[in-house]
Protein backbone atom coordinates (compact mmCIF):
# COMPACT_ATOMS: atom_id res chain seq x y z
CA UNK A 1 0.00 0.00 0.00
CA UNK A 2 1.27 2.79 -0.81
CA UNK A 3 2.40 5.68 2.14
CA UNK A 4 0.25 9.06 1.85
CA UNK A 5 3.00 10.52 4.25
CA UNK A 6 3.96 14.31 2.91
CA UNK A 7 7.87 14.15 3.35
CA UNK A 8 8.18 17.98 2.11
CA UNK A 9 5.43 19.39 4.36
CA UNK A 10 6.60 17.41 7.74
CA UNK A 11 9.73 18.79 7.48
CA UNK A 12 8.53 22.42 6.45
CA UNK A 13 6.45 22.08 10.01
CA UNK A 14 9.06 20.83 11.99
CA UNK A 15 11.45 23.09 10.99
CA UNK A 16 9.18 25.96 11.63
CA UNK A 17 8.51 24.46 14.85
CA UNK A 18 12.60 24.09 15.43
CA UNK A 19 13.09 27.30 14.38
CA UNK A 20 10.34 28.63 16.79
CA UNK A 21 11.43 27.40 19.77
CA UNK A 22 15.16 28.83 18.70
CA UNK A 23 14.43 31.89 18.67
CA UNK A 24 12.61 31.52 22.20
CA UNK A 25 15.80 29.50 23.72
CA UNK A 26 18.12 31.81 22.50
CA UNK A 27 16.71 35.38 22.02
CA UNK A 28 18.14 37.59 20.10
CA UNK A 29 19.88 41.09 21.19
CA UNK A 30 22.33 43.51 20.85
CA UNK A 31 25.30 41.22 21.86
CA UNK A 32 28.17 40.44 19.61
CA UNK A 33 27.79 36.71 21.15
CA UNK A 34 24.55 36.55 20.78
CA UNK A 35 24.43 37.51 17.47
CA UNK A 36 27.07 35.24 16.21
CA UNK A 37 25.58 32.32 18.16
CA UNK A 38 22.59 33.10 16.29
CA UNK A 39 24.09 33.97 12.83
CA UNK A 40 25.48 30.04 12.35
CA UNK A 41 22.17 28.90 14.54
CA UNK A 42 19.86 29.71 11.83
CA UNK A 43 21.94 29.49 9.01
CA UNK A 44 19.81 27.71 7.27
CA UNK A 45 20.79 24.06 7.97
CA UNK A 46 19.05 20.98 7.25
CA UNK A 47 17.87 20.54 11.14
CA UNK A 48 18.70 16.95 10.53
CA UNK A 49 19.79 16.30 14.00
CA UNK A 50 16.48 17.96 15.71
CA UNK A 51 14.50 15.85 12.66
CA UNK A 52 15.31 12.66 13.71
CA UNK A 53 14.71 13.19 17.44
CA UNK A 54 11.39 14.47 16.90
CA UNK A 55 10.92 11.43 14.34
CA UNK A 56 12.29 8.90 17.07
CA UNK A 57 9.82 10.42 19.52
CA UNK A 58 6.81 10.20 17.32
CA UNK A 59 7.95 7.02 16.18
CA UNK A 60 7.01 6.03 19.78
CA UNK A 61 4.03 7.32 19.85
CA UNK A 62 5.27 10.70 21.65
CA UNK A 63 4.58 14.26 20.14
CA UNK A 64 7.01 16.80 18.52
CA UNK A 65 6.04 19.13 21.04
CA UNK A 66 7.17 16.55 23.66
CA UNK A 67 10.98 16.84 22.48
CA UNK A 68 11.68 20.31 20.93
CA UNK A 69 13.48 21.59 23.60
CA UNK A 70 15.75 18.59 23.68
CA UNK A 71 15.83 19.13 19.49
CA UNK A 72 16.78 22.23 19.19
CA UNK A 73 19.88 21.78 22.29
CA UNK A 74 21.02 18.99 20.02
CA UNK A 75 20.69 21.60 16.97
CA UNK A 76 23.51 23.58 19.20
CA UNK A 77 25.70 20.96 20.15
CA UNK A 78 25.61 20.40 16.13
CA UNK A 79 26.26 23.91 15.24
CA UNK A 80 29.13 24.00 18.03
CA UNK A 81 31.01 21.52 16.35
CA UNK A 82 30.75 23.29 13.03
CA UNK A 83 31.72 26.44 13.81
CA UNK A 84 34.91 24.92 15.60
CA UNK A 85 36.00 22.52 12.66
CA UNK A 86 35.73 25.94 10.31
CA UNK A 87 38.33 27.71 11.96
CA UNK A 88 41.08 28.36 10.22
CA UNK A 89 43.31 26.18 12.99
CA UNK A 90 41.31 23.05 11.95
CA UNK A 91 39.61 22.77 8.65
CA UNK A 92 39.97 26.59 7.63
CA UNK A 93 36.82 26.89 5.75
CA UNK A 94 35.29 30.03 4.62
CA UNK A 95 32.27 29.33 3.42
CA UNK A 96 29.27 27.36 5.20
CA UNK A 97 25.80 26.58 3.68
CA UNK A 98 26.61 29.43 0.97
CA UNK A 99 27.55 31.95 3.77
CA UNK A 100 30.86 33.22 4.97
CA UNK A 101 31.31 31.00 8.11
CA UNK A 102 31.33 32.79 11.55
CA UNK A 103 35.02 33.61 12.21
CA UNK A 104 34.95 35.05 8.76
CA UNK A 105 31.74 37.21 9.72
CA UNK A 106 33.12 37.55 13.12
CA UNK A 107 36.61 37.39 14.23
CA UNK A 108 38.17 34.07 15.47
CA UNK A 109 37.82 34.83 19.12
CA UNK A 110 33.98 35.43 18.22
CA UNK A 111 33.58 32.28 16.77
CA UNK A 112 35.44 29.96 19.15
CA UNK A 113 33.58 31.70 21.77
CA UNK A 114 30.14 31.73 19.69
CA UNK A 115 31.21 27.80 19.41
CA UNK A 116 31.69 27.19 23.48
CA UNK A 117 28.34 28.97 24.35
CA UNK A 118 26.37 27.15 22.15
CA UNK A 119 28.26 24.02 23.50
CA UNK A 120 27.13 25.28 26.89
CA UNK A 121 24.07 26.74 26.08
CA UNK A 122 22.62 22.73 25.15
CA UNK A 123 23.33 21.62 28.60
CA UNK A 124 21.67 24.62 29.80
CA UNK A 125 18.21 24.69 27.80
CA UNK A 126 18.47 20.22 28.59
CA UNK A 127 19.07 21.12 32.48
CA UNK A 128 16.35 23.55 32.46
CA UNK A 129 13.71 21.42 30.52
CA UNK A 130 13.53 19.83 34.01
CA UNK A 131 9.85 20.53 34.25
CA UNK A 132 8.77 18.66 31.21
CA UNK A 133 10.37 15.72 31.71
CA UNK A 134 11.27 12.82 34.70
CA UNK A 135 14.59 14.29 36.02
CA UNK A 136 16.19 10.32 35.59
CA UNK A 137 15.23 10.57 31.87
CA UNK A 138 16.59 13.97 31.65
CA UNK A 139 19.80 12.81 33.17
CA UNK A 140 20.14 10.02 30.54
CA UNK A 141 19.84 11.99 27.60
CA UNK A 142 22.44 14.66 28.90
CA UNK A 143 24.77 11.99 29.55
CA UNK A 144 24.11 10.32 26.00
CA UNK A 145 24.51 13.67 24.12
CA UNK A 146 27.65 14.73 26.37
CA UNK A 147 29.29 11.52 25.70
CA UNK A 148 28.31 11.36 22.01
CA UNK A 149 29.98 15.14 21.70
CA UNK A 150 33.34 14.22 23.64
CA UNK A 151 36.83 13.21 23.83
CA UNK A 152 35.29 9.00 22.73
CA UNK A 153 32.73 10.58 20.15
CA UNK A 154 33.05 13.81 17.98
CA UNK A 155 35.85 15.31 19.81
CA UNK A 156 38.09 12.36 18.59
CA UNK A 157 35.91 11.48 15.14
CA UNK A 158 37.71 15.62 14.40
CA UNK A 159 40.70 15.29 15.96
CA UNK A 160 41.46 11.62 13.45
CA UNK A 161 40.47 13.50 10.68
CA UNK A 162 42.87 16.04 11.01
CA UNK A 163 45.54 13.92 11.57
CA UNK A 164 44.21 11.57 8.92
CA UNK A 165 44.57 14.71 6.05
CA UNK A 166 47.03 13.63 3.11
CA UNK A 167 47.20 9.69 4.83
CA UNK A 168 45.84 6.81 2.94
CA UNK A 169 43.10 5.17 5.17
CA UNK A 170 41.05 1.91 4.88
CA UNK A 171 37.54 1.52 4.92
CA UNK A 172 37.70 0.17 8.87
CA UNK A 173 39.35 3.41 9.74
CA UNK A 174 37.35 5.83 7.90
CA UNK A 175 33.91 3.81 9.01
CA UNK A 176 35.63 4.59 12.83
CA UNK A 177 36.02 8.35 11.59
CA UNK A 178 32.97 8.93 10.61
CA UNK A 179 31.39 6.84 13.61
CA UNK A 180 32.91 8.92 15.68
CA UNK A 181 32.57 12.31 13.98
CA UNK A 182 29.21 12.38 13.00
CA UNK A 183 27.87 8.90 13.49
CA UNK A 184 27.70 9.05 17.49
CA UNK A 185 25.66 12.73 17.54
CA UNK A 186 23.37 11.14 14.77
CA UNK A 187 22.81 8.22 16.82
CA UNK A 188 22.29 10.00 19.62
CA UNK A 189 19.79 12.76 18.27
CA UNK A 190 17.70 9.29 17.50
CA UNK A 191 17.76 7.41 20.80
CA UNK A 192 17.13 10.92 22.66
CA UNK A 193 14.23 11.42 21.01
CA UNK A 194 13.52 7.55 22.06
CA UNK A 195 14.43 7.96 25.07
CA UNK A 196 12.31 10.92 26.37
CA UNK A 197 9.46 9.79 24.14
CA UNK A 198 8.88 6.92 26.36
CA UNK A 199 9.89 4.24 24.25
CA UNK A 200 10.42 0.87 25.20
CA UNK A 201 13.60 -1.55 25.34
CA UNK A 202 12.96 -3.07 21.89
CA UNK A 203 11.84 -0.29 20.35
CA UNK A 204 15.17 1.99 21.50
CA UNK A 205 17.25 -1.08 20.60
CA UNK A 206 15.93 -0.86 17.14
CA UNK A 207 16.21 2.71 16.81
CA UNK A 208 19.68 2.06 17.92
CA UNK A 209 20.34 0.44 14.73
CA UNK A 210 18.27 2.90 12.55
CA UNK A 211 20.24 5.97 14.10
CA UNK A 212 23.30 3.93 13.49
CA UNK A 213 22.87 2.89 9.95
CA UNK A 214 21.18 6.35 8.92
CA UNK A 215 24.68 8.08 10.64
CA UNK A 216 26.93 5.90 7.94
CA UNK A 217 24.61 6.36 5.36
CA UNK A 218 24.77 10.35 5.88
CA UNK A 219 28.12 10.49 5.37
CA UNK A 220 28.23 8.38 2.64
CA UNK A 221 26.17 10.19 0.79
CA UNK A 222 28.09 13.19 1.52
CA UNK A 223 31.37 12.17 0.47
CA UNK A 224 29.18 11.41 -2.70
CA UNK A 225 28.24 14.69 -3.19
CA UNK A 226 31.49 16.30 -2.54
CA UNK A 227 32.54 14.66 -5.84
CA UNK A 228 29.15 14.66 -7.95
CA UNK A 229 27.03 17.62 -6.02
CA UNK A 230 25.86 20.56 -7.29
CA UNK A 231 28.24 23.23 -5.63
CA UNK A 232 24.81 25.79 -5.72
CA UNK A 233 22.25 23.46 -4.54
CA UNK A 234 25.02 22.62 -1.54
CA UNK A 235 26.08 26.09 -0.54
CA UNK A 236 30.21 25.03 -0.71
CA UNK A 237 32.23 24.16 -3.07
CA UNK A 238 32.69 20.10 -4.69
CA UNK A 239 35.51 18.37 -5.08
CA UNK A 240 37.24 20.12 -1.79
CA UNK A 241 38.15 16.31 -0.46
CA UNK A 242 40.13 15.48 -3.19
CA UNK A 243 41.61 18.72 -3.16
CA UNK A 244 42.65 18.20 0.35
CA UNK A 245 43.77 14.50 -0.54
CA UNK A 246 41.12 12.96 1.82
CA UNK A 247 40.37 9.40 2.18
CA UNK A 248 36.72 9.13 1.10
CA UNK A 249 34.48 6.57 -0.01
CA UNK A 250 34.21 7.37 -3.52
CA UNK A 251 38.33 6.97 -3.40
CA UNK A 252 38.72 3.96 -1.71
CA UNK A 253 35.76 1.82 -3.04
CA UNK A 254 34.87 3.62 -6.14
CA UNK A 255 31.78 6.13 -7.11
CA UNK A 256 29.27 2.93 -7.47
CA UNK A 257 30.38 0.60 -5.00
CA UNK A 258 29.99 3.85 -2.59
CA UNK A 259 26.12 3.99 -3.78
CA UNK A 260 25.66 0.40 -3.36
CA UNK A 261 27.18 0.66 0.67
CA UNK A 262 24.75 3.64 0.81
CA UNK A 263 21.58 1.91 -0.12
CA UNK A 264 22.77 -1.34 1.75
CA UNK A 265 22.76 1.03 5.35
CA UNK A 266 19.16 2.72 4.16
CA UNK A 267 17.96 -0.90 3.51
CA UNK A 268 19.58 -2.02 6.84
CA UNK A 269 17.90 1.49 8.98
CA UNK A 270 14.27 0.92 7.10
CA UNK A 271 14.67 -2.82 8.40
CA UNK A 272 15.25 -1.96 11.28
CA UNK A 273 11.97 -0.08 11.89
CA UNK A 274 10.09 -3.14 10.64
CA UNK A 275 8.57 -3.45 13.98
CA UNK A 276 6.53 0.21 13.97
CA UNK A 277 3.74 1.06 12.89
CA UNK A 278 2.52 4.02 10.26
CA UNK A 279 3.59 6.37 13.38
CA UNK A 280 7.26 5.81 12.48
CA UNK A 281 7.09 7.25 8.27
CA UNK A 282 8.80 10.17 9.59
CA UNK A 283 12.17 8.24 10.35
CA UNK A 284 11.41 5.89 7.17
CA UNK A 285 11.26 9.09 5.35
CA UNK A 286 14.43 10.28 6.12
CA UNK A 287 16.26 7.13 5.34
CA UNK A 288 14.57 7.43 1.89
CA UNK A 289 15.84 11.08 1.82
CA UNK A 290 19.56 10.45 2.39
CA UNK A 291 19.92 8.54 -0.49
CA UNK A 292 18.04 11.47 -2.99
CA UNK A 293 19.40 14.62 -1.43
CA UNK A 294 20.75 16.89 -3.60
CA UNK A 295 22.43 19.05 -0.26
CA UNK B 1 39.29 32.17 70.31
CA UNK B 2 42.27 30.80 68.26
CA UNK B 3 40.93 28.62 65.24
CA UNK B 4 42.77 25.00 65.80
CA UNK B 5 41.93 24.76 61.90
CA UNK B 6 45.39 23.77 59.64
CA UNK B 7 44.51 25.29 56.28
CA UNK B 8 47.95 23.56 54.36
CA UNK B 9 46.97 20.63 55.41
CA UNK B 10 43.50 21.11 54.63
CA UNK B 11 44.49 22.11 50.86
CA UNK B 12 46.71 18.91 50.47
CA UNK B 13 44.45 16.50 51.49
CA UNK B 14 41.40 18.43 49.53
CA UNK B 15 44.44 18.71 46.49
CA UNK B 16 45.26 14.88 46.39
CA UNK B 17 41.39 13.64 46.97
CA UNK B 18 40.42 15.99 43.61
CA UNK B 19 43.50 14.81 41.91
CA UNK B 20 42.71 10.99 42.38
CA UNK B 21 39.47 11.67 41.69
CA UNK B 22 40.30 13.85 38.00
CA UNK B 23 42.33 10.14 37.11
CA UNK B 24 39.38 8.01 37.66
CA UNK B 25 36.83 10.39 35.88
CA UNK B 26 39.64 11.05 32.69
CA UNK B 27 41.99 7.99 32.83
CA UNK B 28 45.20 8.24 31.19
CA UNK B 29 45.37 6.88 27.43
CA UNK B 30 47.58 6.64 24.48
CA UNK B 31 44.95 8.80 21.88
CA UNK B 32 46.55 12.61 21.86
CA UNK B 33 43.15 14.22 22.51
CA UNK B 34 43.36 12.64 26.14
CA UNK B 35 46.58 13.80 26.59
CA UNK B 36 46.01 16.81 25.84
CA UNK B 37 43.32 17.51 28.24
CA UNK B 38 45.15 15.88 30.81
CA UNK B 39 48.33 17.78 30.54
CA UNK B 40 46.44 20.81 31.32
CA UNK B 41 43.63 19.42 33.67
CA UNK B 42 46.99 18.53 35.86
CA UNK B 43 48.78 21.20 35.26
CA UNK B 44 49.17 22.54 38.73
CA UNK B 45 46.47 24.75 39.45
CA UNK B 46 45.19 25.74 42.71
CA UNK B 47 41.88 24.44 42.33
CA UNK B 48 40.14 27.19 44.19
CA UNK B 49 37.43 26.08 42.41
CA UNK B 50 36.49 22.40 43.55
CA UNK B 51 37.85 23.65 47.23
CA UNK B 52 35.19 25.96 47.39
CA UNK B 53 32.70 23.41 46.11
CA UNK B 54 33.43 21.02 48.63
CA UNK B 55 33.69 23.87 51.45
CA UNK B 56 30.80 24.81 50.86
CA UNK B 57 29.30 21.27 51.01
CA UNK B 58 31.17 20.75 54.28
CA UNK B 59 29.53 24.26 55.63
CA UNK B 60 26.24 22.63 55.60
CA UNK B 61 26.81 19.46 57.04
CA UNK B 62 28.48 16.94 54.11
CA UNK B 63 31.52 15.49 53.83
CA UNK B 64 34.21 16.05 50.59
CA UNK B 65 33.78 12.85 48.89
CA UNK B 66 29.83 13.72 48.58
CA UNK B 67 30.57 16.31 45.79
CA UNK B 68 33.84 15.52 44.76
CA UNK B 69 32.49 14.01 41.24
CA UNK B 70 30.58 17.58 40.92
CA UNK B 71 34.30 19.14 42.37
CA UNK B 72 36.20 17.85 39.20
CA UNK B 73 33.45 18.51 36.63
CA UNK B 74 33.88 22.31 37.66
CA UNK B 75 37.92 21.92 37.63
CA UNK B 76 37.18 20.58 34.03
CA UNK B 77 35.00 23.96 33.07
CA UNK B 78 37.56 26.21 34.46
CA UNK B 79 40.83 24.00 32.63
CA UNK B 80 38.51 24.71 29.57
CA UNK B 81 38.49 28.50 29.87
CA UNK B 82 41.88 28.94 30.67
CA UNK B 83 43.15 26.75 27.32
CA UNK B 84 40.70 28.82 25.37
CA UNK B 85 41.43 31.88 26.67
CA UNK B 86 45.02 31.08 25.93
CA UNK B 87 44.90 30.51 22.42
CA UNK B 88 46.22 32.87 19.89
CA UNK B 89 42.99 34.40 18.86
CA UNK B 90 42.39 35.10 22.00
CA UNK B 91 45.29 36.08 25.01
CA UNK B 92 47.80 34.31 23.07
CA UNK B 93 49.12 32.99 25.86
CA UNK B 94 52.64 31.29 25.73
CA UNK B 95 53.14 30.39 29.39
CA UNK B 96 50.28 29.18 32.06
CA UNK B 97 51.32 27.54 35.74
CA UNK B 98 55.16 27.76 34.49
CA UNK B 99 54.14 25.60 31.66
CA UNK B 100 53.70 25.80 28.05
CA UNK B 101 50.11 26.46 27.27
CA UNK B 102 48.12 23.78 25.58
CA UNK B 103 48.52 25.17 22.14
CA UNK B 104 52.05 25.59 22.49
CA UNK B 105 53.13 22.08 24.12
CA UNK B 106 50.01 20.17 21.24
CA UNK B 107 48.92 22.78 18.39
CA UNK B 108 45.98 24.85 17.97
CA UNK B 109 43.65 22.32 16.57
CA UNK B 110 44.66 19.97 19.58
CA UNK B 111 44.24 22.61 22.02
CA UNK B 112 40.65 24.15 20.55
CA UNK B 113 39.19 20.06 20.92
CA UNK B 114 40.85 19.85 23.96
CA UNK B 115 38.92 22.45 25.42
CA UNK B 116 35.80 21.56 23.97
CA UNK B 117 36.50 18.22 25.26
CA UNK B 118 36.67 19.25 29.21
CA UNK B 119 33.47 21.54 28.80
CA UNK B 120 31.46 18.61 27.40
CA UNK B 121 33.51 15.88 29.86
CA UNK B 122 32.32 18.09 32.73
CA UNK B 123 28.19 17.38 31.64
CA UNK B 124 29.24 13.92 31.01
CA UNK B 125 30.28 13.54 34.65
CA UNK B 126 27.89 15.70 35.94
CA UNK B 127 25.31 13.25 34.58
CA UNK B 128 26.74 10.13 34.94
CA UNK B 129 26.29 10.97 38.93
CA UNK B 130 23.20 10.28 38.83
CA UNK B 131 22.95 7.71 41.14
CA UNK B 132 25.33 9.91 43.94
CA UNK B 133 23.09 12.83 44.06
CA UNK B 134 18.70 13.19 43.89
CA UNK B 135 18.43 13.84 40.01
CA UNK B 136 16.20 16.90 40.85
CA UNK B 137 18.96 18.30 42.53
CA UNK B 138 21.81 17.35 40.31
CA UNK B 139 19.74 18.87 37.33
CA UNK B 140 19.62 21.89 39.48
CA UNK B 141 23.42 22.12 39.82
CA UNK B 142 24.11 21.53 36.06
CA UNK B 143 21.69 24.49 34.93
CA UNK B 144 23.56 26.49 37.26
CA UNK B 145 26.90 26.08 36.05
CA UNK B 146 25.89 25.64 32.23
CA UNK B 147 24.76 29.04 33.04
CA UNK B 148 27.77 30.54 35.15
CA UNK B 149 29.67 29.66 31.88
CA UNK B 150 27.30 30.42 29.09
CA UNK B 151 26.76 33.41 27.26
CA UNK B 152 25.47 35.15 29.75
CA UNK B 153 28.51 34.75 32.32
CA UNK B 154 32.30 33.64 31.57
CA UNK B 155 31.99 33.14 27.04
CA UNK B 156 30.55 36.96 27.76
CA UNK B 157 33.22 38.01 30.07
CA UNK B 158 35.86 36.89 28.29
CA UNK B 159 34.37 38.46 24.86
CA UNK B 160 33.95 41.86 26.84
CA UNK B 161 37.62 41.44 27.80
CA UNK B 162 38.69 40.80 24.69
CA UNK B 163 36.70 44.07 23.29
CA UNK B 164 38.11 46.25 26.62
CA UNK B 165 41.60 45.90 25.25
CA UNK B 166 43.88 48.94 25.00
CA UNK B 167 40.55 50.47 25.96
CA UNK B 168 39.66 52.65 29.71
CA UNK B 169 37.33 51.52 31.68
CA UNK B 170 35.48 52.48 34.69
CA UNK B 171 35.51 50.51 38.12
CA UNK B 172 31.39 49.86 36.95
CA UNK B 173 32.77 48.23 33.47
CA UNK B 174 35.97 46.32 35.49
CA UNK B 175 33.88 44.85 38.31
CA UNK B 176 30.76 43.73 35.85
CA UNK B 177 33.69 41.66 33.28
CA UNK B 178 34.84 40.35 36.47
CA UNK B 179 31.85 39.11 37.74
CA UNK B 180 31.16 37.15 34.25
CA UNK B 181 34.64 36.55 33.40
CA UNK B 182 35.68 34.31 36.98
CA UNK B 183 32.43 35.61 39.44
CA UNK B 184 30.05 33.42 37.97
CA UNK B 185 31.69 30.47 38.08
CA UNK B 186 33.05 31.31 41.66
CA UNK B 187 29.66 31.51 43.11
CA UNK B 188 28.59 28.85 41.25
CA UNK B 189 30.95 26.58 42.56
CA UNK B 190 30.32 27.72 45.81
CA UNK B 191 26.45 27.21 45.62
CA UNK B 192 27.29 23.87 43.96
CA UNK B 193 28.41 21.95 46.82
CA UNK B 194 25.71 23.95 49.29
CA UNK B 195 22.71 22.45 47.21
CA UNK B 196 24.24 18.77 46.66
CA UNK B 197 25.67 19.02 50.08
CA UNK B 198 22.03 19.60 51.33
CA UNK B 199 22.28 23.57 52.30
CA UNK B 200 18.63 25.38 53.70
CA UNK B 201 17.53 28.17 52.18
CA UNK B 202 18.98 30.54 54.42
CA UNK B 203 22.63 28.96 53.97
CA UNK B 204 22.20 28.68 50.50
CA UNK B 205 21.61 32.89 50.07
CA UNK B 206 24.54 33.61 52.52
CA UNK B 207 26.62 30.95 50.73
CA UNK B 208 25.73 33.37 47.32
CA UNK B 209 26.76 36.39 49.40
CA UNK B 210 29.87 34.42 49.76
CA UNK B 211 30.79 33.39 46.70
CA UNK B 212 29.99 36.88 45.09
CA UNK B 213 32.72 38.90 47.52
CA UNK B 214 35.32 36.38 47.04
CA UNK B 215 34.72 36.22 43.15
CA UNK B 216 35.39 39.40 43.09
CA UNK B 217 37.93 39.91 45.68
CA UNK B 218 40.17 36.99 43.71
CA UNK B 219 40.32 38.86 40.88
CA UNK B 220 41.09 42.64 42.46
CA UNK B 221 43.88 40.13 44.04
CA UNK B 222 44.72 39.23 40.88
CA UNK B 223 45.02 41.92 39.65
CA UNK B 224 47.49 43.46 42.50
CA UNK B 225 49.81 40.36 42.17
CA UNK B 226 50.06 41.13 38.06
CA UNK B 227 51.98 44.30 39.34
CA UNK B 228 53.42 43.17 42.51
CA UNK B 229 53.84 39.66 42.12
CA UNK B 230 57.14 36.93 42.04
CA UNK B 231 57.02 36.30 38.31
CA UNK B 232 58.58 32.80 40.05
CA UNK B 233 55.70 31.99 42.20
CA UNK B 234 52.91 33.08 39.96
CA UNK B 235 54.54 30.85 37.08
CA UNK B 236 53.88 33.51 34.29
CA UNK B 237 55.47 36.61 33.79
CA UNK B 238 54.17 40.13 35.68
CA UNK B 239 52.97 43.49 34.33
CA UNK B 240 51.35 41.66 30.99
CA UNK B 241 48.38 43.97 32.40
CA UNK B 242 50.00 47.14 32.31
CA UNK B 243 51.90 45.70 28.78
CA UNK B 244 48.28 45.23 27.08
CA UNK B 245 47.46 48.67 28.23
CA UNK B 246 44.54 46.45 30.28
CA UNK B 247 42.10 48.47 32.74
CA UNK B 248 42.94 47.04 36.28
CA UNK B 249 41.54 48.02 40.22
CA UNK B 250 45.40 49.22 40.84
CA UNK B 251 45.64 51.40 37.46
CA UNK B 252 42.06 52.95 38.37
CA UNK B 253 41.92 52.98 41.90
CA UNK B 254 45.24 52.90 42.54
CA UNK B 255 47.55 49.97 44.46
CA UNK B 256 46.46 50.69 47.90
CA UNK B 257 42.87 51.48 47.37
CA UNK B 258 42.85 48.06 45.70
CA UNK B 259 44.34 46.61 48.61
CA UNK B 260 41.36 48.15 50.81
CA UNK B 261 38.96 46.97 48.44
CA UNK B 262 40.19 43.55 48.16
CA UNK B 263 40.09 43.62 52.59
CA UNK B 264 36.32 44.74 52.37
CA UNK B 265 35.54 42.49 50.00
CA UNK B 266 36.82 39.25 52.24
CA UNK B 267 34.98 41.22 55.16
CA UNK B 268 31.83 40.86 53.47
CA UNK B 269 32.97 36.99 53.03
CA UNK B 270 33.83 36.42 56.24
CA UNK B 271 30.29 38.03 57.01
CA UNK B 272 28.19 36.40 55.17
CA UNK B 273 29.52 33.02 56.97
CA UNK B 274 28.38 34.05 60.86
CA UNK B 275 25.34 32.24 60.57
CA UNK B 276 27.88 28.42 59.97
CA UNK B 277 29.79 26.81 63.15
CA UNK B 278 32.75 25.79 63.01
CA UNK B 279 31.87 23.66 59.61
CA UNK B 280 32.63 26.58 57.89
CA UNK B 281 36.49 26.72 58.58
CA UNK B 282 37.51 25.95 55.27
CA UNK B 283 35.93 28.13 53.60
CA UNK B 284 36.73 31.46 56.41
CA UNK B 285 40.64 30.06 55.46
CA UNK B 286 40.13 30.45 51.55
CA UNK B 287 38.82 34.15 52.00
CA UNK B 288 41.75 35.29 54.27
CA UNK B 289 44.26 33.35 51.85
CA UNK B 290 42.77 35.28 49.03
CA UNK B 291 44.37 38.41 50.78
CA UNK B 292 47.55 36.57 51.77
CA UNK B 293 48.17 34.06 48.64
CA UNK B 294 51.29 34.72 46.53
CA UNK B 295 49.96 33.17 43.24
Amino acid sequence: MMSMFDFNSYLVARNREINERIDVLLKPDSSRIVSAMRYSLTAGGKRARPVLCIGAAESVGAEAKDVLTVACAIEMIHTYSLIHDDLPAMDDDDLRRGKPTCHVAYDEASAILAGDALLTLAFQVLSSAASEYPPSRLLEVIYLLSHAAGYKGMVEGQMRDIASEGISLDIDAIEQIHALKTGALIQASVLSGAILGGGNAEQIEQLKIYGKNIGLAFQVTDDILNVEGDPALLGKAVGSDENRKKSTYPSIMGMEASKQFARKLIDNALESLSIFDNKAEPLRAVARYIIYRKR
